[in-house]
C-alpha cells in the first residue's frame, strides 16, 4: 500500500492524551477524525483543539479505529465497535498487549481485523489538553498482530504509525509486556518508592537536592490511578522484575550494615552492582537512537540576558556547526550559566575554537 | 570578613574533579592557588589546566587548605597538614561528614581551624579533566561547624564557598549525612539496580526505551570504585534509607502477584505507593531553585538544520523574551524535532504570538 491510500477517515475512541494526540497527528495530514469519549467534555475539549469532530453511532465505516482506552477495556471496546460495523480496521494504543488480544479471543472478536498496537510517547500530563501532534515523532510504536491478522489490517496499522511519524517495531505481545515492564513500569515503580522517602524529609535536606535525585525521580510525578490500572494490566512480569530490584536493594543495605559495623570488605558486594547498573546504563539506546554517546559536549559559559543564546547559534551556524541537543543550567541569583552543547565528534573543537574566538568563555 | 580578604592563598589538596573545580574557581578571583597529590601526574594536569601551581613542603602557610581526597583519608591529610603549618585555616569538600570530623577529634587534630564542608557538586565524569570553575555556581555547599570551631574558620571558609559562587547551607554533620544519604546516595543505588535489569536484557527490549528509563538510569553511569567508597563512608544512613525502598518495592511486587491471581484490589497497595511518590516528587525544589514548574513551557517544531535555532533564539530576542532553558527532541531520521523552551509565565502567550508571526509551528 502506498501513501496511506487505505486511511483516509479514522474514529479515535477516547480523546485522553495519546488518542487526541494520534487525532491531531492525522489531523496534519488531513485525514477525517471521527471522535469518541463517554466523557462529552473530553470530546468537546479535543474538537475545540482541532482533533476532529464527534462521532455519531450509525455513521458510514471509518478506514480505521484507534481504541485509545485503558487496557482492561479495549476488547470490550473492540467488540462493541466491530458489531456496529465501526471501521474496516481496528488497533488499540494500550500499554499491555497480552491482556486486551486475549481478552478480545475470549469475547469472540474478530481477529484478523485487529492489530494490537502500542506508542512509545506519553508525558507527566495527561488528558486532551496535554496531546501534541509531534508527541510520536521518531518515537518507537510497538504492534502485535496475531496468526489470525489478516495482512491489510497490518498495512493499514502500518500507514497509521507512518502518519504519526513513529518507528514501526514489530513483536509478540508476551515479549512486549516483558519488554514494557523492564523500560517503562518497573523502573515507574522504583522511582516512586524514591520519591516516597522524600515525602517526610526535612526541608533541609530537600534542600541539598541536586541534578541526580531530580532526573531519578522524574516520572514519580505521573498519575497514581491511571498508572495504577496500567500496573493492574502488567501485573506479573512487572511482579518479577521489582522482586529482582527489591533483592539487589536489600543486599546492598544488608552489606551496608555490614560495613557500618566495621566488615569494610562487605562494600564488595554493593560494588558488584553498582558495576551491572553501569552495563545495564550503558546499553540504553541515547535519545537520538544511537548509542548513548555519539555526540560531543562542548560547554559554554552564558548570560542570563536575552540574546545571549541567539548569538551563540548563531556562531555555531556561521561555524557550519549544527547543535543537536543544548541543555542549559542557571544558577539562582547569578548572572551566569553553563550551557552544554552537543554536537556530531568531529564538529567540536571546530564550534569550542569558534566560540573562544567570539569572546565566548569555553572551559 | 569583608571581600574574601582573608582568602589570598589556597592550598588544594588532591587535584581530582571537585579539587581542580575549587581551584579553577579561585584562579578566576586571582587568587593564588598551589596544588599538591599524591598523583604527580594529576598535578601536572591541574596545573596545565590554569589550576595553579604545585606546592612544595616548608612552603609559607596558605590562608586555608582544602583536602579534597576520599572522605576516609580527610582526617590523616588535616593532622599532617596542621603539623606542617601548611595553612591558617582548613575544610574539605567531602561527600560524608560524620566520619573526617569523629576521625579527626580521635587522631588530636586542632579542630578550632577547621570547617567540615561539601560542595553539591559533581557531574558523571570525573578526575582533573572534568573540572569546571562554575560547577559550583547556585549549588548549595554544606558547611559543618562543631562546638570548638573558631568563628575565623567559619569566616574564611564561608569566603571560599562565595568566591566559588556556592551557596552556603550551615548544618549539624549527622544531618547532612542522612539528607545526602536520602537525596543522593541511597538514590544512586536504586538506580543502579533498575539500570542491573537491563545488563541481560534482549535488544528488541532496549530497543523500546524512552526518556522515562533513561532519566531514572542516568547517575547509575557513575564509577562504581568513586561511589563504593563514598557508601562506606555513610554506610548506616544509606542502608536505611535503602531497606525503606526495599520493603516498598518488595510490597508492591506483592500486590502484583496478588492482582496477576485474579485480586484485583491488591492494586491499592500500588497506588498508595506511587501516591507517596507523587507528594515526594513535588517537594523537590527545581532546578533553579525555585518550585518545580516555575517557568511555562513553549513548544515549537524545529528542522535539523545549522542555524535554526539561532533564527528561533533571535525571535525570542526581538519579542524581548528570555529563555530560561531549552530541550531539544530529535527524532531518528527525521528533519524534524520539538524545542520546548521555558520562559517565565508571562511571557509564554507573547513568545508563541512571535514565534507564530514568523512562521513556526506553535502546537
Amino acid at each position: 500500500m502506498s501513501e496511506h491510500d487505505g486511511v483516509k477517515s479514522v474514529l479515535v475512541v477516547g480523546t485522553g492524551l495519546i488518542g487526541t494526540s494520534v487525532a491531531l497527528a492525522l489531523r496534519e495530514h488531513g485525514v477525517t477524525v471521527l471522535l469518541a469519549d463517554q466523557d462529552a467534555g473530553a470530546v468537546r475539549l479535543a474538537r475545540e483543539l482541532g482533533a476532529g469532530e464527534e462521532w455519531a453511532p450509525g455513521a458510514a465505516p471509518a478506514d480505521l479505529a484507534v481504541i485509545a482506552v485503558p487496557p482492561q477495556f479495549v476488547a470490550q471496546w473492540l467488540l462493541d465497535l466491530q458489531k456496529n460495523e465501526a471501521a474496516r480496521f481496528y488497533t488499540d494504543v494500550a500499554s499491555v498487549k497480552a491482556l486486551p488480544i486475549a481478552q478480545a479471543v475470549q469475547l469472540g472478536c474478530d481477529m484478523s481485523t485487529y492489530v494490537a498496537g502500542h506508542p512509545m510517547a506519553g508525558r507527566e500530563r495527561s488528558g486532551p489538553a496535554a496531546a501534541r501532534a509531534d508527541v510520536f515523532l521518531g518515537r518507537p510504536w510497538a504492534y502485535c498482530p496475531v496468526a489470525s491478522t489478516s495482512a491489510r489490517a497490518v498495512e493499514t496499522v502500518l500507514a497509521l504509525i507512518e502518519l504519526c511519524g513513529g518507528d514501526a517495531v514489530r513483536i509478540d505481545p508476551a515479549a512486549h509486556d516483558e519488554a514494557v515492564a523492564l523500560i517503562s513500569h518497573a523502573p515507574h515503580v522504583a522511582a516512586s518508592a524514591v520519591a516516597a522517602r522524600l515525602a517526610d524529609a526535612a526541608e533541609t535536606a530537600l534542600g541539598l537536592a541536586g541534578p541526580g535525585v531530580r532526573d531519578v525521580t522524574r516520572v514519580a510525578g505521573g498519575d497514581p490511578d491511571m498508572w495504577s490500572v496500567i500496573l493492574s494490566g502488567n501485573a506479573r512480569p512487572v511482579a518479577e522484575i521489582l522482586e529482582g530490584i527489591a533483592a539487589d536493594l536489600a543486599t546492598a543495605a544488608e552489606a551496608l550494615r555490614a560495613v557500618s559495623v566495621d566488615d569494610g570488605a562487605a562494600i564488595g558486594r554493593v560494588t558488584e552492582l553498582l558495576r551491572r547498573g553501569n552495563t545495564g546504563q550503558s546499553r540504553i539506546p541515547g535519545k537520538h537512537g544511537g548509542p548513548p554517546s555519539a555526540y560531543a559536549v562542548v560547554q559554554v559559559l552564558v548570560g542570563d540576558r536575552p540574546g545571549e543564546l541567539a548569538r551563540l547559534f548563531q556562531v555555531a551556524k556561521d561555524a557550519g556547526v549544527n547543535i543537536e541537543d543544548v541543555r542549559l543550567e542557571h544558577a539562582p541569583g547569578l548572572q551566569l550559566g553553563a550551557a552544554e552543547l552537543s554536537v556530531q565528534p568531529e564538529a567540536a573543537a571546530a564550534l569550542a575554537e569558534a566560540l573562544r574566538a567570539h569572546g565566548w568563555h569555553v572551559p
